[in-house]
């Protein structure tokens, strides 16, 4: 049994060895995503999107809460459409997939398979928005999107991905404000207290933003290796799509005004991060809140008389209380222990004959590897207990991680240090000129990720041309 | 007052006049959808696509207690692939929209927007099968399909639709014919009672089956206009996608055998079949096992004092048993009731200072349009249960209307004088023969739209030659 746990085991490489290998051969192993044949497109099979599927459920409920409308528009934009809104278009289009012929015929206008629908909304708004009356128009929509991307990884980059696109357009500015930061607390809502992953709030620079918005703010998570992840991100478009859409309404008053725009995505992506941010070399870890199974019983000699009943009477009662399945396989125990971990089970739960006598069953938690011993007669309460504590932990461990991996910098030579000694977060202190941006990145592959809502002045000026500085920016190599 | 609720049912065409039309302006007016700009896709905007969210949450849940887990698979088909099954490209071709650049650059090989996935689940189960011990996969998802149609009309035939498709392998031809029932009883149930669509079960001909399969089987409905509509498909490949795919496993024995597979799908075009069954000229009626709002409340003087305030006690108590809502605008109540009509609200709450006095409330069906006057205690009891009725109604009425428009035919004459005189569903003996089909659809455009599973031997010839019949069949003409 010990050497097959072994094999099993050893099809991940390590974390430190080589990160990007770990990821790949986590997604595999844990049977989250296949291949798909076309470059860059992943097949979510039923694990996988399990996860997903838990994820889009409860943000769903959040975006309903929150007075938002599902609809769902057509995956096709015509060529013309698209461009419309100068920057989006100049954003948007070296990554377009193009639709050329329907069946034999040649298309008139090619079209575009939407990589975001901005401008798809923004047509639909010209000609329904008529007065205030109308407003505001609190949308959603559950997408898959096309990007033509030159290196893909599944979740991180796929040619085609899924997520979730918010339009909204309002009366004024404000009111557009306040909704591009209520989704982005959504976002986090999600990000932390449902994947575990705390994230940092902030304001993308220039440089950063999305193609045609006024400004985006985001969520930023930083990843095991010390890389930044943009988990979600919420834009602003002031009334720069209303003007190119002319997407106007008639106020109190009677006079014409143009709409203010909002958007914000979350998509597949966050389960790379979840994945970078949670495994192990064991495997993957899923928070239990959208673990598929939270708990899975693993009967102990189940060839012996009584096992498989009793293990079927835990998971009946528990069934009631939590996602619990039971794995009554001819596999070896140990093997099924290694798939256990291997596909993150927030707990695994072992009951064999000398339990049955003592009228318990083994906890085992995954993010801890600790037991405990618990009386069947109060699985009903600690299973669900201990879902919390693991929950809990996996974030806290991620917070303590991002706090150890966060350096202060004040200089090119402190990037460079952290770079080598402690790659991750860099606090440092930013003049607001994009050409210091473009150096760091050009010299460390370090970007900004964000200019967080909360600042702090850890210098007086900026880490790369000394000029005085303007705000702080959390640096990080990104994902 | 009455003006403005003329002018606004005025909006709708009256079905006797141009049934055609009237489907179009329900669409339109109910607000289910609204035009694409790209030929024949449409946008569901809240409404609509609120219904079609309802079906979906239904239909999952079965989906998943029937055993199946849900994917997600790539959009794209690589050419090569789709051709790889000789009688599913020759069906699917012709409608296919193909993607030819990604960014700047040609791609080597084009790429299809799938039609339908067969091929693609059927790639992936040739790497991944190996043992009987992987069987039976039963894989489910939720997509959406281009077909490039050349006539579109909203719901029935878009460019683009959403569907969920099932793609199912098994051990043995038994064991997937039995799936192949399985799932259309569910759609079947689904159908019936959600949609309250009575359904007649049965076999496809020859002529008529899906593209690839082995047998198809479909559930048919009959539109307010006589005319069939196909609502689900479940269709079974033997052996056929396996052996053009090599999709293998080795039994109990060792020895490698084929699997046998299936695929079944309910589409947006339900929403269509809904609307045409249950709708009439004050427009839409939506069964309120699917209605987003099952009841609206409309305040009638809602200036006078305890009117709102009455209203809002009533939607606080019912929203915990149904889905309520409350008009509370500024409109005039006569244009509030036609809006409840034209959106199909199963039943309709007046509550104004009269009632108030008498403690009690109206209620009025959208389906017989009965008035109630309900005490306001009873609500949370009698609303319920007035819905129940509504269901179980819809259904009995269309079940009559089907019955009254099923014609028994033993001639081409008698097709002739039916389609005159009660256009329909015809109960006719066929021979076997394909010329037969042709010949109907070719004098008649009637169809044959199953060979129902009750068979009954309505006469010995059949009714287009006059040779010896071999089944019953159902003619109609179709969406």
């Amino acid at each position: 049994m010990g050497k097959k746990n072994k094999q099993f085991v050893e099809k991940i490489t390590a974390m430190e060895d080589d990160f990007a290998q770990w990821y790949t051969d986590v997604v595999k192993q844990a049977e989250l995503v296949d291949y798909g044949l076309v470059r860059g497109t992943m097949i979510m099979t039923p694990y996988g999107y399990g996860i997903w599927e838990n994820i889009k459920n409860e943000l769903d409920k959040k975006i309903k809460e929150t007075g938002h409308s599902n609809v769902q528009f057509p995956v096709f934009i015509p060529e013309s459409l698209l461009q419309k809104e100068k920057d989006h278009v100049e954003g948007f289009a070296p990554e377009v997939a193009w639709v050329t012929h329907g069946g034999e015929e040649e298309l008139a206008e090619r079209l575009a398979f939407r990589p975001t629908s901005e401008v798809l909304f923004c047509d639909y708004y010209s000609k329904n928005i008529h007065s205030y009356r109308d407003l505001p128009k609190l949308y959603n929509q559950w997408a898959n999107v096309v990007r033509w991307e030159k290196t893909t990884r599944p979740f991180l980059r796929s040619s085609e991905f899924h997520w979730q696109e918010g339009h909204t357009a309002h009366a004024t500015y404000e009111d557009a404000a306040a909704e591009t930061d209520r989704m982005l607390e959504v976002y986090a809502d999600i990000v932390e207290n449902y994947l575990a992953v705390p994230v940092i709030r902030g304001r993308k620079t220039e440089s950063e933003k999305f193609a045609g918005a006024e400004y985006t703010i985001t969520i930023e998570s930083m990843m095991h290796d010390g890389r930044a992840l943009q988990a979600a991100t919420s834009h602003h478009f002031g009334s720069g799509f209303a003007e190119a859409f002319d997407i106007t309404y008639l106020d109190k008053e009677g006079k014409s005004q143009f709409v203010h725009q909002t958007s914000w995505g979350l998509s597949t992506r966050v389960m790379g991060g979840l994945i970078m941010v949670h495994g192990d070399n064991r495997g993957l870890v899923v928070p239990p809140k959208i673990a598929p199974t939270q708990a899975m019983i693993v009967p102990i000699a189940q060839h012996k008389e009584g096992v498989l009943d009793a293990a079927a009477d835990i998971r009946n009662k528990l069934a009631d209380v939590i996602r619990v399945d039971m794995d009554d396989s001819d596999k070896m125990p140990g093997w099924k222990f290694n798939e256990c971990e291997m596909k993150g089970y927030p707990v695994r739960i072992e009951i064999g004959p000398k339990d049955i006598e003592k009228n318990q069953a083994v906890l085992v938690r995954r993010d801890t590897n600790e037991k405990d011993f618990v009386s069947l007669d109060e699985l009903v309460d600690k299973v669900p207990a201990l879902l919390e504590e693991v929950q809990q932990n996996l974030y806290d461990q991620a917070l303590t991680h991002r706090e150890e991996k966060t350096t202060t910098v004040k200089s090119m030579e402190d990037v460079e240090k952290a770079i080598a000694e402690n790659p991750g977060f860099m606090n440092g202190m930013w003049c607001g000129d994009e050409a210091c941006e473009e150096k760091l990145k050009e010299d460390y592959q370090v970007t900004s990720r964000c200019i967080p809502f909360e600042q702090e002045a850890v210098s007086d000026t900026c880490l790369c041309c000394g000029k005085d500085a303007k705000e702080l920016v959390i640096w990080a190599r990104a994902y």
